[in-house]
């Protein structure tokens, strides 16, 4: 179960954009694993993936296809990654967007392909291929929360949500959906994620935005430090309302609609921690008064991503020494340690780089003992700040990754 | 237990070096947690120390003291790292120096003090300082093994070694002792090791064999990526063989020792990552044929610090994808994904970047469930290399860290 408990999802359909789900039996349990999103026309698409440079054939393809042509389905699998397989592998991503394409009387160029979950074997073409007729049939613009179901894999609920604001008088709509729960990290980890509105937005403006939201949302996450070979983030927009074209930052309705953007997205991107494999608690880790961006980012994820630090929350052991000496051995310049301190919520644990002076022990477990805890560290080095999201270490981490061949 | 099970320590002793311990109650478990060296006259001593900014009091100390003045005692204390402590913390360090001083008739600059355990308590000086009279009047040149076992933490063994050679006809002798098992990296993580011979050598020169032997050894081996505030290695050279000081690269007996001197600092470190925190298995990753030698050191420590790929070792599950994986997200440049190819020991897994033509799943696990497995990851992109020691992530490590206030 997620930290914070299961939410259940409401989510507003989008006008333009149809899902259809099917079971391939891809995924090693009975359930849904292919989703088909089929786009309306005049649908523009924006997408971020993965930096890993052992990226998946299917990102490879998605990349090509997207430069190459208009994007007018997206077809996803879960439980294979279809990844590590070199040319057989790329082979088996165009068979599967030739066997929509076929179906759907489209190019395969038109087909956008994802694929998340076991790394190395074969992905089954033909069992992806057998049911594309049956998701393409059962296309629905409320079917929002099977796909969000269908791709999961180590994920212990869906995760998505909905945004209706109004934008100069007309109402507008984004809905979002994601998975990933290992292999988190920056430049997209083991997730996917797929965001539209019904708003029309000129694509260059749409990448900006997805680009700008990425990085303060799931740019800013860590479950274990891992990068995933496969992932993505796709936003599209499919101009069902009919107002203008947002197509300038000048536009009034750029500011709201990134802001509201990035309201999805961090909903998303912590979701995705807050569901991380075996998180106990949902740690936010800030750093501030760095020389740089940079520095705080490095001291953040120093932090985030030390197993001491970790096992320690779930532990819910106050041990602020093991949050020092991760402070201390981050790679930044000049770092005066007498200036250091930090905080556990509001309680000062690190004064002037020591154990603070009123610090008390229970004051340290009352708040180790919450859910959601906020560890700020400030460098008094300069202006610049970095958070990064993550989770605890626990027992059920090791369960998870020892039997779960990802 | 150790990977490998348990040695029995036969240590020789050192002519010019006696040891002592006590029990201070310091550590949580009642044993001997002080241990005190005495050098002989003329004995010069070599030290490498933890870069952690947040470097602790008696580290700081024990620098300041060495370049002041003679080593003439170490003080070593287990159960309480005196890190974090601010001026507190020095002060401590320094009545403890100034308590050995005073029973051994000597100057406190002529003490160096270390300490290894919890993170920001304060050390109970008085407790310490109690038990220095019965840890010098026990002192003996046959306390090795006492001193190994002293020194420990959250150890599962003692860890030490000798080694007898005949240097150019004069019998010589290194013997060392190490502790340490978690918040283990390079730059000396949380271990300590005292090493030391009976040859005569200049102490600059002690300090270059010190450094290129550590480098060999301390500083290639992680557990969990955590380098801690306290850790130093010492190494010192009694002069109680009566032959010519070493005092030149070119004397032709300088090469020799310093092989044997890198034979026990490998043994020692090795010994540390056996008893890893809830070790089960010995890696050795080995990264060749890389451009520079920084980049296989990137490559080896994102594979060895990877949870993915420690928890699939655990689980003896020949999961080369998170291998493949951690490859792809290192941070090198112009990576040919399609020229890299990855061994688990003999057995070829991925070969010209992918999934090898004749792996099988039996091979693969045949390595898998052995104890010391060798990764070998060729990135055909030069001449240079470097391997990094680790272990795997078992439920054993997220117990002792959640448990254990280190």
């Amino acid at each position: 179960m997620p930290v914070g408990g299961v939410v259940a999802l409401t989510l507003k359909a989008i006008s333009g954009i149809r899902i259809g789900t099917a079971s391939a039996g891809i995924s090693q349990t009975i359930r849904d694993d292919v989703t088909v999103f089929e786009l309306a026309a005049d649908t523009q698409v924006a997408a971020v993936f993965t930096k890993n440079k052992f990226c998946a054939a299917p990102v490879t393809l998605a990349k090509k296809h997207l430069k190459e042509s208009t994007a007018k389905y997206l077809l996803i699998n879960s439980g294979n990654a279809n990844a590590g397989l070199g040319d057989v592998g790329l082979l088996s991503a165009q068979q599967c967007c030739q066997g929509l394409a076929a179906i759907a009387n489209v190019e395969a160029a038109n087909v956008l392909p994802f694929s998340t979950g076991v790394i190395g074997e074969p992905l089954p073409v033909d069992k992806l291929t057998a049911v594309l007729q049956g998701a393409v049939n059962n296309v629905a613009e409320d079917n929002w929360p099977s796909a969000a179901k269908a791709i999961m894999t180590t994920d212990t609920c869906e995760k998505g949500c909905s945004r209706t604001f109004e934008l100069n008088g007309t109402e507008a709509t984004i809905t979002g959906i994601a998975k990933g729960s290992g292999m988190i990290h920056p430049n997209m980890a083991t997730m996917l994620s797929y965001i539209a509105t019904d708003m029309p937005i000129q694509q260059e403006l749409l990448q900006k935005m997805l680009n700008k939201a990425a990085d303060v949302s799931f740019n800013r996450i860590t479950v274990d430090g891992d990068t995933s070979t496969n992932d993505a983030v796709v936003l599209m927009a499919t101009s069902k309302v009919d107002v203008p074209l947002i197509d300038s930052q000048d536009d009034p309705r750029y500011g709201l609609f990134l802001s509201k953007l990035k309201e999805v997205c961090c909903y998303l991107a912590e979701a995705i921690v807050r569901d991380g494999e075996g998180a106990t608690k949902l740690i936010n880790i800030q750093v501030e008064h760095a020389r740089s961006e940079q520095d705080a980012k490095e001291v953040a994820y120093t932090i985030a991503q030390s197993p001491l630090v970790k096992t320690a929350f779930f532990a819910s052991n106050p041990n602020w020494g093991r949050i020092l000496a991760a402070v201390g051995r981050a790679n930044i310049a000049n770092l005066n340690v007498d200036k250091v301190s930090i905080y556990l919520n509001d309680v000062c644990i690190v004064d002037a780089g020591k154990r603070a002076e009123d610090y008390t022990e229970e004051q340290g477990q009352a708040v180790m003992n919450q859910e959601e805890i906020t560890v700020r560290v400030c460098l008094a080095q300069g202006d610049s700040k970095f958070s990064v999201l993550t989770c605890d270490l626990s027992y059920d981490y090791v369960k998870i990754n020892a039997e779960y061949r990802s």
